[in-house]
């Protein structure tokens, strides 16, 4: 009995179904695939030949002498910063004249968003930290304790965590934000990159996609790296030969929507490579997408939340972080488009009320400050958005989208948004 | 003149560093690694032959009566349990009785720890959940609800995340807590585990090492991974093919020391698979470890922080988690030894006392409430060590070995652990 009233069932769900397929809102719009491709064909010629053209640089806007920047160098270029700033320090103590270090100073009243360059940088002013100042001392002790840690990984040339820094010397460091703050502070004074000093964060990035690139020695092909996609590897300095035959990059901020389009792999459909952080950008997913964008010069597609922190994520990837301003040449992303999920889209994609959130006193303050940056003044559309957001107040995730269907972000959702060329 | 001096710094440098390796405890100790490796294959020969002899069941201990368990079971199984659920729902409806969900207890009362299973179980209680009551008709709604988007997964064979599902009725669920609660309890009624239901977990975890397998049709060899390693999948049922030449496998609590061992290649010297969940363990990564014990019938070695939270965590891979006994059969790996960092290594490798974290009052009280549980019991070793973290007050990440030097885990430390046998 259970078995012919199961049959039956089945038969009433068949019709359900198809009329679920009319109710997606735009289904019908849809083009097929080919013509789909080739206005992805036309993106990613322009997105070539746009970044053949050098990036601008702080000396191209005069900005040197009042900006700083810092730059990738080798270890022993390093090596022989830090020996060099030691040997200084060393005379300026036998002269009878004690020491301090000159520390570039990392304050928000030290940054700058330059539009030209599209991203905030750090301007030229230096804090002195005298040894023989009761309120200086221990942090120039840690100071010196984070040169001498590097010099040991230069030597050594293996890479290490913030954690491990730590406990090299826990009394002295008492917490990590302390000795996370001064190898920061390393990096401003020697004038090089976090990940040159072979420091790394924890990954938490995966990607998966059109990609073959080499990690540690290994070639990786992210075309057969099942649902689960490739880990980023923490050290950047050990990837390379990137190549690609795909027409654009999609970053993604959450992994339930990576899981979907991993799953349904996206990627074949439309050739793209897949990336996610997986929440807030981390360095290693920040300095992995710079290096697809630059290596292989295509466009970088953003899908995020339709929320002040989406967009808010969007801009670390796109013109960094205020945290770490002084490394924003090598860590951020030019061009990155807002494709979605957008204000806007929530009723053009009609996502039903209960789906859209209240946005809280904090989500509206969030997006009101926004709107008063730089990075996002100078892209009128984007401004257009936020100020919906912020007007209707409400607030949807990727996942909103889940209501017409698990599957409507990869079959309808983002093949119409590539179709109308629906970026900003 | 700085060159001069850097030469003569660097000649400086060379002594110290020596002198630096017989600072380092114990390395002296270490025999050659192709003594260290004879032990190994005594262990991995011996956890061959223990785990061939079958797991004891609920039923080989009578057990099948009073315990429920679930199983993994196909989409049409499950399609069709679901089918035959609500055909008793409408026959109910029609007869005029209105209806009710029996929905197994997964409260604590109703937990068991079942010693020779050495992992939790749900007892058999079950808990009436009525339409036509005030207190309940919103979750006995919500049942119906999942009911259903789980039948419609089961026809179109997706995998889709807890949020997805949250998404598809924002109106209903409320807040994600009640949908997932209801998932739960939806698996326990049709008797079948969670990732049975298509319905995954955001994965964290990763692997790399002594291992291929298949992801999503896909073959990965995880000596090919570089240093990022793989990404777990999130859904076990796709992976598959597991094949590995590894003595052990080496389960690792934090994502700092898998990173140290991916950079020095530990699994080449030693050959292993590594693999972590980056702290708390989830259900990917779980799936994934007893799927790799199952198939490779390895011994499975733990390295986690010396705090009651690492050995909370290595009963979680285990014994299992409280929230999910139902499913316990399916999510714990059995006979995992405790390799490190256990409370007496703090002494034995002299690990400074500033490296060494005064315990807070939750972490005594989480630490005795850890000696009160049957799994700890069992096991007079971990008790004994336990005990001594309790008294001392004192615990130490991983990471607090790098006091010695970075390499000190992987090279000494870890080394000397496996040639001794130190596990418990």
């Amino acid at each position: 009995m259970a078995e012919s009233s199961k049959t039956k069932k089945r038969r009433r769900l068949e019709p359900d179904s198809t009329a679920d397929e009319h109710k997606l809102p735009f289904k019908n719009r849809l083009k097929p695939d080919s013509s789909i491709l080739e206005t992805l064909r036309l993106l990613a010629a322009s997105a070539s030949s746009s970044s053949s053209s050098k990036p601008k640089t702080l000396a191209d806007l005069s900005l040197s002498s009042t900006c700083r920047e810092v730059t990738d160098l080798s270890l022993p270029s390093i090596q022989s910063a830090i020996e060099t700033l030691v040997l200084s320090v060393t005379h300026s103590i036998l002269s009878g004249k004690g020491f301090s270090f000159d520390v570039p100073s990392r304050a928000a009243t030290n940054q700058l968003y330059v539009p030209e360059l599209d991203r905030i940088v750090l301007k030229d002013k230096n804090t002195l930290r005298p040894f023989a100042n009761i309120s200086s001392v221990r942090k120039t002790t840690i100071t010196a304790k984070i040169l001498s840690l590097i010099h040991q990984l230069c030597l050594k040339n293996i890479h290490v965590t913030k954690r491990d820094l730590f406990y090299t010397d826990v009394k002295l460091f008492q917490d990590q934000t302390q000795s996370d703050a001064v190898l920061d502070d390393v990096s401003c004074m020697l004038g090089c990159t976090r990940s040159s000093l072979n420091v790394v964060a924890s990954e938490k990035g995966v990607v998966v996609g059109r990609l073959i690139f080499s990690d540690n020695g290994d070639m990786i092909d992210c075309t057969k790296m099942g649902m689960g996609g490739k880990a980023i590897p923490p050290n950047i300095d050990r990837v390379g030969d990137m190549q690609s035959d795909a027409l654009f990059i999609l970053l993604v901020e959450k992994d339930a929507a990576y899981m979907r389009l991993a799953e349904d792999r996206f990627y074949n459909r439309f050739p793209c490579i897949i990336v996610t952080a997986k929440g807030q950008p981390d360095v290693a997913t920040r300095l992995f997408l710079r290096k697809m964008k630059m290596e292989l010069k295509l466009p970088v597609l953003a899908l995020v939340d339709s929320d002040p922190y989406g967009l808010k994520i969007l801009s670390v990837y796109g013109c960094g972080s205020k945290n770490m301003s002084y490394d924003s040449a090598n860590l951020t992303t030019p061009d990155i488009k807002w494709l979605g999920v957008r204000p806007s889209d929530l009723d053009k994609y009609k996502i039903p009320e209960q789906c859209r959130l209240p946005m809280t006193e904090q989500d509206i303050k969030t997006g009101k400050d926004l709107l008063e940056e730089d990075f996002v003044k100078k892209n009128p559309g984007w401004v257009e958005e936020l100020t919906l957001m912020v007007k209707t107040k409400h607030k949807a995730e990727i996942q909103a989208l889940s209501t017409f269907g698990f599957q409507y972000l990869s079959e309808v959702y983002l093949p119409l948004k590539l179709q109308q060329e629906d970026w900003l």
